[in-house]
């Protein structure tokens, strides 16, 4: 398992591994319908001015041009022609420009999941890919959309986590509002500028975040100290509220930060113990948040980055006059996948979807095998039919290399058995009755 | 569902379009699955030299190349750089990448199904779009692959299509060498140019394709006249083969192509009837195609041109000496969407997963909803919760127009009643054992 991409940040996996991924995706499937989130996909491409609105992120773009387009360099004039093609960097802008454009078709407040891939020019390195795929979910309101769904769309995140063969996860959680109240508060009014700041902490210490509030932000010592002391506020249960409150700052959009925030931890305390945490250090980078912002770790893989974030953003869609604001979180199905991967956190129970290997008396029994494997698939029990017939030794070798747990043998006089291959335990059977244990039916993926 | 794509030619699905999109992908799965082909893969990009290895088709690839790239202006020498990136036009040429990459991870005869967005230039028109999904399966071999796997897999792939809903259909099934043999059996040589000659058949009609014979290819009256009445043969069994010995032709490829060909429309009489003919006049563009070839009309909408196509490549991949040999087909599962849903031919039961709202008594219930919904959902009933505690009218109005079938009250003194918004009925319920009928507990998709 320890091969190398052939093209350096795209992955691609075996089939043994891509059961894995498969597994990671039908059962986040399974979570955000039983939730009643409806699929949706978006195409991989946005115009060049859809992708860049929001500015900061053009340097990660890949930019798409015909190979034999007539109508000279297209491709060298992206930069410039918003109507050029890109592939879409993550799907939360792509969404919003969904919302918009289909809002007469949809029921608000509209949930919808969306599992796909998406690309950056980035640098390659463990946990970022320039081909990964992603499964988000979003509810997205028509005018408002009340707090409580930034409630549940991190508890419904923290359901389908722990759905995961993953090991332990926290969710972070902070509250824009609180966030730049607090600092308006102590009178530093660039709060992005704070903000981006503040979101260096974990790579470069407080000392440096310090410096840059003084030197880029014009903080006084006293505000840049009165920051960090705000960053360094994580707590389990709602216990942050006294400790802000301590620090004695004063300030409506803090208040209603504080409120925000309280809710969603009160509940997680409740319904996800464990899981979630106030962690005030918790910036995100992009600044279409407006409320609540996660990001989630790993336990014992924090070097890995966030593999889960997002959160609200109350004017990323609108329609003339008309807002769509929205809460959702991103899962990095590529980032988790790999990981489980590479540590063999988890396996496949086979290599194969096949149960049953038919084998051929003859080579004219084929047809015959055929009638065996057609009554067994019509039970969902996944056959294949051998293609020559050599000596069953060799058919059950080749059952055996590919995966396959069973082998079919037809008597001349029309009895059936069965083998276990493993065991090599082998029994009478009936095409139309038999069926594996439970446990051999499926592929099932397990916990290593 | 008369929408026009915001970008033409990159089609989107409204989310009740996407569930019978969705329907369409899984059981195209589960049919796959059950013939014990396995899930792969790959990358969207290639680079350009694998791409265009076949040559032909570089009008229709998108190049990639990153906006901010410094390095001057890399998209403008993609043409030139075979190690330029571009997105694949189709799934077989990454499919032979992947298996000769992966070659020492896999076991032959390697069973593989893929499902993917592929992209094209072209000029979008109906059933032709610049994204779309394929759907295809392919058994590729180690050295050699027996001819069995070309019947297996048009048969896997008429029940996956009979498992759709969808209007009947053809397969219709040529050979390349039985072709090949026949004009060099009456002396055409250049084989590649008949086929692209004959090609055109259903565009142009056989006057001008003989005139096509003649004057590109130097053919002889009588011999382009063979060659239109070889196009002409078509049977629904194998008396195609008594029909092209009538023509008189000798000639060992032409016996060895009548064979293999026979065998498939044989076992297809039997155990595919009435999907599959014998039709001498396909030919297939591609030049990696050299035994079996396939196209696929939907009856009465044959216009939208082949909804499934493939065939036997034998000389596709390799590595050194070690040749792979493979035969596949895929799916246009974009073509086949788009025609269900412009026609209304399927529909989906309702618009959501959703099958239950709770309904909140105050805005303090919220908790307590969450429990039931919880209960529900661990008994895989998809379920939401209402986020304010409007009047119950209003939680039922809520209900009726994102679809959701049936809302659930608790009542002060804790006892539940559920209603089926749709007959009004309204019955005790408790959320431990209460279960929607089943054909209301997930979403169905059933032909209009």
């Amino acid at each position: 398992m320890a091969r190398t991409a052939s093209l350096s940040g795209f992955p691609e996996w075996l089939p043994e591994e891509r059961l894995v991924e498969l597994h990671v995706l039908d059962t986040l499937r399974r979570v955000f319908e039983l939730h009643g989130f409806s699929s949706i996909e978006t195409r991989a491409v946005e115009t060049v001015g859809q992708l860049l609105r929001k500015g900061e992120i053009d340097k990660e773009v890949y930019g798409l041009s015909r190979l034999q387009d007539d109508e000279g360099d297209a491709a060298a004039s992206h930069k410039a022609d918003p109507h050029a093609l890109a592939l879409h960097f993550d799907l939360t802008v792509p969404f919003a420009r969904y919302v918009v454009e289909n809002a007469g078709y949809l029921a608000f407040p509209f949930r919808r999941y969306q599992i796909q891939k998406v690309w950056r020019g980035e640098r390659p390195q463990e946990g970022r890919a320039r081909e990964f795929t992603q499964a988000d979910i979003d509810i997205v309101g028509d005018g408002e959309l009340p707090f409580r769904y930034d409630v549940e769309i991190a508890l419904v995140i923290a359901e389908a986590l722990s759905a995961l063969p993953i090991p332990a996860f926290l969710l972070r959680i902070n509250n824009r509002k609180l966030a730049e109240g607090f600092y308006n508060g102590i009178g530093l009014t660039d709060t992005a500028g704070v903000l981006r700041s503040i979101d260096k902490l974990e790579k470069i210490g407080p000392a440096k975040v310090a410096e840059l509030l003084k030197s880029e932000l014009g903080a006084t010592d006293e505000q840049a100290q009165s920051a960090l002391k705000l960053a360094s506020i994580r707590t389990e249960d709602t216990s942050f509220v006294a400790q802000v409150r301590a620090l004695g700052v004063s300030n409506e959009l803090l208040e209603e930060g504080l409120a925000e925030l309280e809710q969603v931890i009160a509940a997680a305390v409740q319904r996800a113990p464990g899981k979630v945490v106030a962690d005030l250090s918790i910036a995100r980078g992009l600044d279409y948040y407006t409320g609540t912002v996660v990001e989630t770790v790993l336990v014992g893989h924090e070097q890995l980055g966030s593999i889960c974030s997002g959160g609200r953003y109350d004017a990323l869609a609108s329609k003339g006059n008309r807002k769509f604001p929205g809460v959702g979180l991103s899962i990095g199905v590529t980032r988790l996948v790999s990981r489980i991967l590479s540590q063999d956190l988890a396996k496949a129970s086979r290599s194969v979807p096949t149960a049953v290997l038919v084998a051929l008396n003859s080579d004219d029994s084929w047809s015959a095998a055929q009638d065996v494997a057609a009554e067994l698939r019509s039970r969902g029990i996944a056959t294949e039919v051998a293609a020559k017939a050599e000596k069953f030794g060799k058919q059950i070798k080749f059952a055996d290399r590919r995966g396959i747990p069973f082998v079919w043998f037809t008597e001349d006089d029309g009895k059936h058995q069965v083998k276990d291959i493993r065991s090599g335990e082998q029994v009478d059977a009936d095409p139309a009755t038999w069926t594996p244990a439970a446990e051999d039916l499926h592929v099932r993926v397990f916990r290593a």
